[in-house]
């Protein structure tokens, strides 16, 4: 009976939480980095294979981080693939997309490429993947070397900038991309902020000499965001693409993408933890404590913004939920404190990759405004299948790769299982986050002293217990995490319908 | 091994569909009417069990058909708990929830629904549930009767006319039945239409002795319903309570649904087979064969509620997507021909639990227009979901009842599936509609012609295959539906969130 | 040469505004009550007239306040015509519309107005004309009276009630009128909130004893008036008739009104000082002085309302200005002190006729947020045309009644003044307001303690100058008003637009 | 008596319209080119004066056609300034607004102004005045030359583009221009198609050989003009300025600009007559005739964009209604046939100054479209305030230039003049439009061979007739129209509102 040979690990009495279902009382049983087998009392039928207790805990699919940006040298003082990937794994995290970014003299992607390769190979804790971020599409980098990396490299997604000088792209070259991702299947990523805004926002705020970490907030207002996603979805529309809009924080963007989803449009958004818990207050910091939070979009100053990215996550908006993890110290001449004279030299960015999956799951789930399938949907299901990952992760299935997470429950969700159950189960203790309970090799947390009601016990990577909080907390190694190649979204794709009804692409 | 004892039939080589997931090549172990396992070479582990080929097939969990009428005292030539429930497997529905109806003169439901049982029990081919229809909400039937009907009887939803004379209810009795239903956690359905624009149409329509089947259409105009929909939001609101407006037909109305639900308030909706592929245009047919096709709301003249309502099943509007069989027979004194001297005689309904499944996934799923996760969501996980059957209907998982469609490939799906797994699998030929192909007991369908490109080829009913396309048809009998004893929804709840600020039920 | 033989008075030198135009610089030649020529230097062409000053000072049409309650039955201890249109004239309005009531049991309209008639004739202190309040609608009133009152008593509009247990109408009722209303090209009020919401969250508010006037605003959410905006906006299209919605206060009322307006639906709105100034927590004075603010629609809780009405006063959402003046008397048994027990026995209503015109010059027309232009078309020319007063009332030009008001300027347009031009001008003083000041017969105004920078310097009554701030007061007499025979509206009619393509009203 | 000598003629009888109001049997008194005085029996006041029947007429004020194209370096084969206001008076408009253009070259406007001045002065039959076209906006220009120009050249205007090679501007350009005309008060206007959008679907056009005069439409698709619209209105937003959108074409456009007005923002638009009534249908007239109507933004494919149009007016989304007057020769080389090898080398643009009034008048007021203010408003007043001359043009009052239109009754408007004043009124006979009847240097017009049913019977500019239809037809002469110095707009200005409520613009 080879499958019961081949059974490891049986995960007992767990709830199975899916994109669609809560399933009670499940046993999983895992071999050869896969899960096996879904069923009840599994572990009767495999006598041989380790156990683990999920009594009253949520087992849901391992994160997937699709907004990762690790080791790039355009932020000297972030995390490398190392000490994210670790990060990654003690929050729940088990694959992460990262970058792999052209600048705007590079001719040729390969080389990058290979240099990425070569930062990440044999350093992941976790999976992980690459985007490319493009800024300099010649015919060449379309026309030959995409379909390379996309049919062979596994790479089947990219990243568009419309702000910061040294990436943006005007919408000429990113309806020219756009033709090519569709052809080749890829997923389109955008940063959608208007870029000649911020420019003017930006310089009539130097010479009035407002150059305190707050004025970055007031130099990107939500308006340049707003413009942008209306500007980019009507892009894509023309061009007859999908695409997901990263890292949105403003209410009225927000709408901008629910009214294309209504006409069926293929729009696609993403939120982030800042997003749902800060507002630009906090740039307002003592001293320069402002500029740990300086990251772009920036905070919002109105809280209805908060209310609108909660609002979007439960009402279906929001696809994917990142962390867009893009750290620098801050205690560091070429980290945050390189912008003391002006915010236009602080680096851009947060810490969030640890927190992605527990600061939902606390300030969501725990709290009644998300449903633990949502939950699921947003931070692993759902990115795996935009990107192309859909057929090994993403959700508790036989023959997916055995990425879990497990939630001990609560003291009350124990009690409460224990009435139903009669069974008595382990929970976790509240505590308020410090810095240095975290795993990335960065001086600061924005989330430090929030409370967290959970966290992950268990995270397990392809069937290896890579985190155990309560013994011994980071078990996996460095050389765990494998590169992922990718294939198309089966999330989303073009329509084949044309603005003026005339196909674009015919021959 | 008391697992492999169990199993009585693996089903192999499926591709199993739920309402997140599309999983290729599972084999589904069942025992004792329940899925016991989901795996890959199950077979080889119980040799004993029997095998079902699904090679290259959909699996999906049985429909789940929440709206559906049968042998209503105001229906006289409708279908039989019998006949419709033989026609519900037929086509894919192993659960259907029809309706035990209060008429305006009954003080007590206890005898209404001991009745129903009556009509049902042992003569059903699926299994069965009861909505509430309230039409004199007294205080005792409210504060009494109804908490022994959800406690006991496992009836844990109403339904409440806005129209119709003999049923309709004011806003104030609305209100009174809603803060009981919440208080029981109840779903409270709503047939949403304007009762005072339609009888004053119909009174100036009936006046210029405009009576033919046709002026039905014109008498219920879409504003009567989108009006009504405003307001049973409005009142859904103010109460505090989900709902689900049922047969949705208007766009207007589905865009009112769409803007509650984008600001998170609780409010589900319906939409039907008629109402995605006919305008009123049917009802204009020769001499009095239009009033086949007389239902309320009225089939819509302009073709882009049609449009609408397919672009609100895929953006989510739509939670379920039901028959609302309500048929009578054509050639009759008492069925449609009552109606020979002015359509307000004709009685109201069409057949259509039988075909529900299969034209949404030829004219859907087979389309493009529809993902298979979409399909499954909306015929079968949301209404289990939704009306309080979460745990043993509407997916596909270890516990849960085996409940089951078989989808055999299209001859092009097979080619693929050849082409791509290199295994043969047995194919599905399309064929256009004939009344006599179908198992109601009603002598014209709406839907005569269509062509169908798929069919399911086997229904199985917690484990037992009740229908066998192409070996013997119908092979389930008429006592193997049970009654089933539903508790509260899990896709809703109330908010806890007051108009004025004010808790309403505080004490 | 007749016209200069006519010429009684010459305004000299008046700032003319109309709702289109600013005039500055202007001379009005006025004789036999009529406005006969304008033009500049005209006191030298008439040497014999007399001549009023107007030296940098706004000339704008006499008031129209087209919704005003005088000495109606169910109003016992409100003002008499007598002292309603005396307060009228102080404040600037020369024309008043009022009610002649019917109620339940009355079967004919003849006596009433004629009633009506009687208690004004011979009293009014300005112009007036009378609306229909329907509340028993029978065939004969609507077939029969109705067409008499038009065309002969010049009668040209009615009121329906949403709300009010003795005087709401059912859609069906209201329906029925519409038709009526359409043939005779009647303007239709409708008071728009939905009775069974209030009913029902008043039982469930006293059943706690929450009955202190602060609750009539919880009992009356705004989400009543929604609902009932939205509603009679449908039933309006179905029977195609133009409509005024009455005394508007919620942000999403109004936003309907704007979406049916986009559609050109001939739908207008009316809102009234209260709602642009107070908010609910007015309700909550010490003691029962809350009682004060009590009207329906309520004070609203959220003050974003107030700026939502000040926005449709400026996009042009409303049409008309009013003041719903409906006040009762505080100190007195059956006035206010009736609710002393609870909020349901406080008459609803405040005083407003003389208030209106100075509170939105001072904090519209002076502060900047509404052009002059706009104040006159709100409070003066939009008012004219839609209830049938077209030709003689709303504007300055030849040919229409000489009804003026003229705002001499403040300290700083003075100022200005003197600097553009040259030539000194009188100017006002800016003072707090306190009811002694004022010339109704009612015991207090809600706007106690407000700061006005100006007040209507005289007031001219075809040609009569019947308040003189400065020398005198009121100078009118209570003979001077007139009762007006009104026609057709000029600002609105039937679209003969139909919501399903058949024309209803064809023969 | 100084009024009386000076006054030379007077219009009897005349049924004025204004923006707001209608008056009927008005007498206007005119002398030195103004208007004296408006009353009633004039004539006998003044009976030395020469008299004008206008007997059941409308007498309007004149047209103000605020965006024309005269004898601009880019138009070579377009009218002059001669041609093209003989074309204006004899359709009833009597004040231009063209346009002084700079190059990209250009490093002065001074010259250019100059420039443009040597080629009107002298050769006007109406006044007309320059907006400035800005494509290369130095800081000396913005910060120098401007001011100059503004203050002492009256000339208050800029217009920018969003596309064209040779003349659109960046964003930052387009805030940077906003900037100035904010500081010194002129009304900027925008034309509003993404450039970059239209250039790739054009290439794309032209590589698959796609050339013909149709293709114009395809490339220019309406989506590019509504992100144009969303995103100059955020331009606008962020700077505080108010704008005119010219010549929109699409539905969603239009609602852009609805929404932000409803927000109070000061938005403005305006539509030409080709969007009321042509589809992109005319480009694919046979040959190359569909040339004749290359315009942009295109002539749209679905006819809901005229219908958009329409409702635009009506509602009040478009502030004016203008000619876009730009034509080119037809059959000449460097006209409309320089493109037969391919689209993009047609000039843009359509002949329809001397059209715009009557196309208007006879198929929005006759038909009841619109009303007879609306149609003033939108042809005269609004475009008269918007850009500095409401002191003198744009309504009929004294002291405003005598510049007034007479519109003959319709033999039908005749008869019930007839009925209801017991006068006989002379009345205009109906005809199908002829090139030959226009007074335009252009081979053809795009309306060929519309139906009539009225034209300007007498156009006055200044007291003087310059059009008499029936007698002389253009009688004015070339000398007749002045250049006006404008103001700053008196219908709209900045809020002082900020997006992130800092002022930009505090020192």
């Amino acid at each position: 009976m080879k499958v019961a040979a081949s059974v490891d690990l049986v995960i007992q009495n767990a709830t199975i939480a899916t994109a669609s279902d809560v399933l009670p009382e499940q046993d999983i049983a895992i071999g050869g980095g896969k899960i096996l087998l879904l069923g009840q009392n599994l572990t009767a039928l495999f006598p041989g294979a380790g156990v683990l207790d999920a009594q009253g805990a949520y087992v849901v699919p391992g994160g997937v981080d699709s907004h990762v940006h690790l080791q790039q040298d355009n932020n000297p003082t972030g995390d490398t693939f190392e000490t994210g990937t670790r990060s990654a794994v003690a929050g729940g995290t088990t694959t992460v997309l990262a970058f792999a970014t052209q600048t705007r003299t590079d001719e040729s992607l390969h080389p990058i490429v290979e240099d990425y390769h070569a930062r990440a190979a044999g350093n992941c804790y976790c999976d992980y993947g690459f985007h490319l971020i493009l800024t300099n599409p010649t015919p060449s980098i379309l026309d030959e070397e995409m379909p390379v990396l996309v049919r062979e490299g596994g790479i089947s997604s990219v990243k568009l900038y419309m702000t910061y000088k040294p990436l943006r792209l005007r919408d000429r070259d990113i309806l020219d991309v756009m033709e090519s991702t569709r052809r080749l299947g890829m997923t389109t990523m955008i940063h959608a902020e208007n870029a000649e805004m911020i420019e003017w926002m930006t310089d009539k705020l130097e010479a009035r000499r407002l150059t305190a970490p707050y004025y970055h907030a007031v130099s990107r207002p939500n308006i340049a965001e707003d413009e942008a996603t209306y500007r980019i979805i009507s892009l894509a529309e023309l061009a007859d693409i999908p695409i997901l809009i990263v890292h949105m924080s403003s209410k009225m963007a927000a709408a901008h993408v629910r009214r294309a989803q209504t006409r069926l449009l293929p729009v696609h958004a993403e939120t982030c933890p800042q997003y749902l818990f800060f507002t630009s207050e906090k740039l307002r910091g003592e001293g320069f404590e402002g500029a740990k939070c300086v990251c772009s979009p920036a905070l919002r100053e109105d809280p209805l913004h908060l209310d609108a990215m909660w609002e979007g996550l439960v009402n279906g908006t929001f696809t994917t939920f990142s962390s867009d993890h893009a750290p620098s110290k801050f205690d560091h001449p070429i980290g945050k404190k390189a912008g003391t004279s002006t915010f236009t030299k602080i680096p851009n960015g947060l810490p969030g990759l640890e927190t992605r999956m527990p600061s939902l799951f606390c300030h969501g789930v725990l709290t009644g405004r998300l449903s633990i399938q949502k939950f699921v949907e947003l931070t692993s299901s759902n990115p795996a299948k935009l990107y192309g990952m859909g057929g090994s992760k993403g959700t508790i299935a036989p023959g997916h790769d055995a990425d879990l997470v497990i939630w001990y429950p609560t003291q009350e969700q124990a009690a409460n299982y224990k009435a139903l159950s009669g069974r008595a189960a382990s929970s976790m203790t509240p505590f308020a986050l410090d810095n240095a309970m975290l795993h990335h090799d960065i001086d600061y947390t924005p989330f430090e002293g929030m409370e967290f009601a959970n966290w992950p016990r268990y995270t397990i990577l392809r069937g290896k217990v890579v985190w155990d909080r309560d013994n011994g907390g980071v078990l996996g190694s460095k050389g765990d995490g494998l590169f992922l190649k990718r294939g198309r979204s089966t999330l989303s794709k073009p329509r084949g319908v044309f603005v003026n009804e005339l196909d674009l692409y015919a021959k």
